[in-house]
Formats: structure tokens, sequence, C-alpha cells
């Protein structure tokens, strides 16, 4: 019977850095797919039903970064040294080649990634994606800072932000939440630490600096760039603008969608990553 | 009885610059639809069905730039002087505000215009297009200057370039080819001059830098940005470069199409840009 992230252990394992991560994994196969976190998200954020179908056929790992939920330390401030941490992280477990998605800060951090250490990077997915100086994205919108960033995250807000204003996709929002709350035994929560640190992160990412667009342009794996349409977080301009900057990378944009998609199109997203990581 | 754009006459015009202009115009509204050729092109070189499904309801102004065809001088050998002679013509037409539909070269000298005087702009249409500096693009394949960049033009190479290789998409070239030549007077063919000043413009454009990027983030008018899924000219990837940098626009990719994509899929490129032009 196959492992069901809902019902995969938590791992931990020691780093070189000094962090104990916090990770659980699902299936099985030779290259595994890393797994990058969004903004305030723990092992729990990840919708069951995406890593199940993502896992039919490879092998899928999920961890929470530096400070984050169940692992040890302190979130850092920049996205550059969540990359370091996850390459300590992948290094403790051995492997040498991995193919990453990276969601949301996760992106920027698989980009990142990508960028230190090029060899370790087989093919990536960015989800709700944008590159480093991006024109126009210093900071979220104020709404949707103030609909994901406070104290308490109400559930209600996050919707707003994660699904787009339409029925079917607020449906399909409260479905994934459900879904993520299948478990039995939870993550620890994330810190208010951690969500300054990310949000500082994700702000000096959008400082604008149309000079530091050249960086993705060295990026020599195959890169498959998606977002949901509406997606009021990440908009799906700076998407193509990604798209447009790295030589090999493809692009699709789901409809009525926003920052959420790839849960509400869980089945449609799955089976496009395991297309563009199944390609000769 | 309508004016059909390859029966339209050619008329002239003398701009402040001291160049006398060659122009075509049909249809009728109060917001011209100011049309800027590719590399190469004259009047001849617009699809009639296009340009006829454009104008069912608006006015249509197609002109050769200074040196190329049926227009006086030397044709110049950067984009800013080509935007520069562009407006020149628009000021001797007495057109204050104009929509452009810039289709390769063209997209580039609309950018342009769009940049020197945004006035003069209401939206922007820009087809196979990519933004001044973007990493990769310096010169075309030598295969593609080689299909277009001779001094005699063999169609069948303007074929490969303008048109993908399905059995479709040639014929609808083939098609877009005959249509070109029902008309009986033909404009004074572009000379050895324009090809070489106008591919060191745009081979200028391609230098790579950037820093450039950020010239048409300041762009306000919205823009629609348009290419097909395999123009080898101008890589659909620079469309979506393009499209993310700019605030307000959307865009589109054409399914086995190339660079002549607009002139493949002339009904649903008509019908899209009519949609976009009279959006409120």
């Amino acid at each position: 019977m196959k492992q069901l992230y809902a019902q995969a252990p938590v791992k931990t394992v020691s780093a070189g850095n000094g962090i104990e991560y916090a990770y659980r994994e699902t299936g099985e196969g030779e290259v595994p797919l890393v797994l990058l976190m969004h903004f305030r998200g723990n092992l729990d954020n990840w919708d069951p039903a995406l890593v199940d179908a993502l896992a039919q056929d490879r092998r899928i790992i999920a961890f929470d970064n530096t400070g984050v939920g169940g692992s040890s330390g302190t979130t850092p401030s920049t996205v550059e040294l969540m990359a370091l941490d996850a390459i300590a992280f992948l290094d403790a477990l051995g492997l040498a080649r991995v193919d990453i998605l990276g969601f949301s800060l996760g992106s920027f951090v698989a980009q990142e990634i990508a960028l230190i250490r090029p060899s370790l990077v087989r093919r990536l997915v960015l989800a709700s994606a944008a590159p480093q100086g991006a024109p126009g994205m210093h900071g979220w919108a104020k709404w949707v800072i103030d609909s994901v960033g406070e104290p308490e995250v109400i559930p209600a807000k996050v919707l707003d932000v994660f699904y787009a204003r339409s029925t079917e996709s607020r449906s399909a929002g409260e479905k994934a939440f459900g879904r993520m709350f299948t478990r039995t035994e939870f993550d620890a929560p994330t810190t208010w630490q951690t969500r300054q640190a990310q949000y500082d992160a994700v702000t000096a990412w959008g400082i604008p600096n149309t000079a530091l667009l050249e960086r993705v342009t060295t990026i020599q794996a195959p890169v498959f760039v998606a977002n949901g349409d509406s997606d009021p977080m990440i908009l799906p301009r700076y998407s193509h603008l990604l798209a447009g900057l790295i030589p090999d990378a493809e692009i699709k944009i789901y409809p009525d969608a926003a920052h959420g998609f790839l849960f509400q199109h869980h089945e449609e997203f799955a089976a496009d990553v395991k297309d563009f990581l199944d390609r000769p």
C-alpha cells in the first residue's frame, strides 16, 4: 500500500549547518522532487491530493526550512540564506541531483538554488514565481499582506488570496483546506519570527532592479513556470517575465485561479508536472 | 461599397522632416489604427484579408517609413530614428492620438513611439515583438537571416520563417502570399540600403542589456502582445518577457504558427485586436 502524504511520518535529519530539519517523504524514484513551501507554510500546507498525485511515479520530499515549523534554528531574512539552508538539507540527505518544485517564496529559493549550485538541479518547476528585481513587485498589495500577514491567520482571508472570486475556485479552496486537515498529528506552527523574516526576504526580492533580471538567464535547467490567471500575490505578468528570461522555459497560466492554482487544479497540474519532468 | 485594402490608392503626404511618405488607408473611425511594417516589407506586404478585417469598424493607415518602398529619403539605421520618422508622418496627417499595430521590426518602432511621445498612443498591439536589450536576441539565427536577408528574396524561404512546418500553416502562408498579390499596381520594392539599415537596427536592438528592460515599464497605454508559438525570428519567450515588463499588458500565443501568425490566423487575430481596441 502506498504511503499517503497525510499519513507520512515526520522524519528528521541533522545537517552540516547544525540545523535539525523536519521532513516527510512519499513515493519512489531515482531523482526526487523536492518541494519548497510558501510564506508562513509548514509541512501541513501542502495539499495531500497534489503530493499524492505527484508521488505516483516519483519520490517526493517536503521539508521545513531553517526555523520553520518543526525544524530547528532561526528563519533567515534573505532568499540567498534560505537557499543555502535548503542546500544544506539536501546535502544532509545525500542528494546530489534533484528536481525542485518551488511555490511562491519557495520559487524564489528554488531559483537561487539553481544559481548557487546548478549541478544539483535537474529540472525546476516554479509556481507563482517571479524573478528578483522585477519592476512593480516591491512588497505585496496592502490587502494581500493584511490577509495573510496578521498574527492570527484567518482561513477565509487566506482563501481571498489563494483562490479566485468564482464559486468554483472558492469551493476548490475550501476542499484543499479540508484535505490539509485530514492529518491527525500536525507540524509545529510557524512563528512570528518566521513571518517577519520571510516577508523581509520577499520584500527585498522585489526591490526593483532590472539589471538583476539577468541572473536567471544563466539557468540551464529546463523550467516549467506556472501560475493562476488571477493571482493577486505574484501577478501572472511576473511569471511571463520569468519565463521570458530563462532560456529553456515553458509557461502555463491556469484559468479562474489565484495563488493556490496548483491545489485548485491539482490533477491537471500534477499531470503537467509529470509530463514536464518525464520529458527526455 | 467599402474600400478594399488591395484596391486602395496610394496617397502621399509631405512631412516636416522633408520626407514624402507613401500610405494607404481604408475604413472609418475616430481613432485610426496605424500599421508599422516588418523587415524589408512595403505596403504590399500587409495581408489584405487582415487589413480588411481590421477596417470593418475603424480607420486603418499603412505607410512606408522613410526610405522604404514608395517613400522618399534614406532608411535610418536605428529604431529610435525610425520612430521619430513615423511620428513625423503622423504629425503630417494631423493625427494627435492613434492606436498602433507594430509587427516585428514595426513592434520595436511602436514601443519607441510610445516611449518618445506617450500622448500620441491610445493602445498598442505588438506582434512578434521583443523589448530592447532582451538577453539572447542579438541578431537572428543564421538560417533565419539567410532565408529573408539575401539580395533576391525567395518566397519559399520566407515561408520557412513566417509559417510553421505543418501542412496547415504552410498552406495558410501560401494563401496569404496569394492575397498580397491580388493588387494590380505594386509599391516600389524595398532596396538593399533599406535591408542593411533595418537589419543593423534589428541587431542593435538585440545587444543584450538587461538594464534597458526597464524602459518599457513606463508604457502606460494598454498593450496586447501576440506571437506564434513557433516563431523562429522573434522567439515567443521575448513576447512573454515584454508582456511581463509592461504594467498593463495581455498576451496571446497562437498555435501552430510562426512569424506570420497574424496573417495565418487573420480572422482570429483581427477579432482579438478588435476586442482589445474596443475595450472601455
